[in-house]
């Protein structure tokens, strides 16, 4: 059994509006930040797995992440997985 | 006047309790993904900025990671720069 950390990238999707991220950009500016021209937010899940290797990992994420952690609909997400060294 | 791409992770810092990650972690755990072992919760924001240089996008987008997209006194924060080609 290897452990596995895992980072997961939930974002919406480029077609979907965002307005957290527009309220976000609006404050930017607010601040003076003229520079910035867009913002989206998105979310960040971190998980700690154990198993036995990293293809039955991403499969078993990937799995979560529809079942549990992104919503298809609006959501796209992106599985990266590294291996801990004991 | 070049364009980049800003990934900016939000975490919060390890000493500090994570509920959202406690409830994602017992409800993966209730659908039977019992090999995860912890789960953190952060933001993923990203930012599209125009100016001169990586250096000086790195300074402003530092400031505002200070001033308005983290809490410094819970949250660390980890800038991603990309220079994005015409």
């Amino acid at each position: 059994m290897k452990e596995f950390r895992v980072k997961i990238e939930v974002k919406l999707k480029p077609v979907v509006l965002d307005p957290q991220g527009k309220t976000v950009l609006q404050a930017l500016k607010n601040l003076g930040y003229d520079e910035v021209g867009d913002a989206r937010i998105g979310k960040l899940i971190e998980l700690t797995v154990n198993d036995g290797s990293t293809e039955k990992v991403k499969e078993r994420v990937d799995e979560m992440c529809k079942k549990l952690l992104s919503n298809p609909v609006i959501e796209n997400f992106e599985v990266n997985i590294e291996e801990q060294n004991a």
